[in-house]
């Protein structure tokens, strides 16, 4: 698989799930993960899904403008940049976001997160 | 030196260099690295140098809003994020960015620029 299509695949499947299942996103993180959620610092898959499902907001829809990837090093990784805009549920407005992720190499020949950094844009 | 001490000294010098002497950013990049502008890809210290030199503005003014960084591996690499906004000489209005690199370190104690991702962030 090309680098492009495992990027574009990473992405459409880490926002499908966030938007329709978030507790299933605890699959894609190990523990030496790390999320870093608008400035808060969180490690390991258990205290990363904790999080994403205790956001203040129970429904939502992310909506993708821009991938980005770059291979990572020698350790076979994979950084992908992400901008796009985040809908909430009975909000009429939506919120732009900019994240990153650091996929590594899995001995199953797939990919979990590693490193996970998010903020909004504030305009 | 603390993760966030680096992280901080060095988006502080990246962007006092961007900003007062774009060449010089020849010393942050080696052959392996790689930069993504606004999806152009780019590799190589001087084709990077040569891509940020050419940009259509000759003077600008970073300011940084949110730094963030994490350790990114074995390599001893490390994650920065960064948010901010960019005015262009003669022009009044600023243009917000998000950024990321990942530094890795050098034999000599300092570290290097592998991956830079730059999008603009649109209203």
């Amino acid at each position: 698989m090309d680098p492009e299509a495992v990027a574009k695949a990473f992405v459409d499947h880490y926002y499908r799930t966030f938007d329709g299942n978030r507790a299933a996103l605890a699959g894609l993180y190990h523990d030496a993960s790390m999320l870093t959620f608008e400035g808060d610092k969180i490690q390991g898959a258990a205290a990363i899904v904790a999080k994403l499902t205790s956001l203040p907001f129970q429904q939502c829809a992310h909506a993708i403008s821009t991938v980005d990837f770059q291979p990572s090093g020698p350790t076979g990784g994979m950084l992908v940049f992400v901008s796009g805009s985040l809908q909430l549920a009975g909000e009429s407005h939506t919120l732009k976001f900019s994240q990153m992720f650091h996929l590594m190499p899995t001995p199953q020949g797939s990919f979990y997160v590693l490193n996970d950094i998010f903020r909004l844009n504030y305009a």
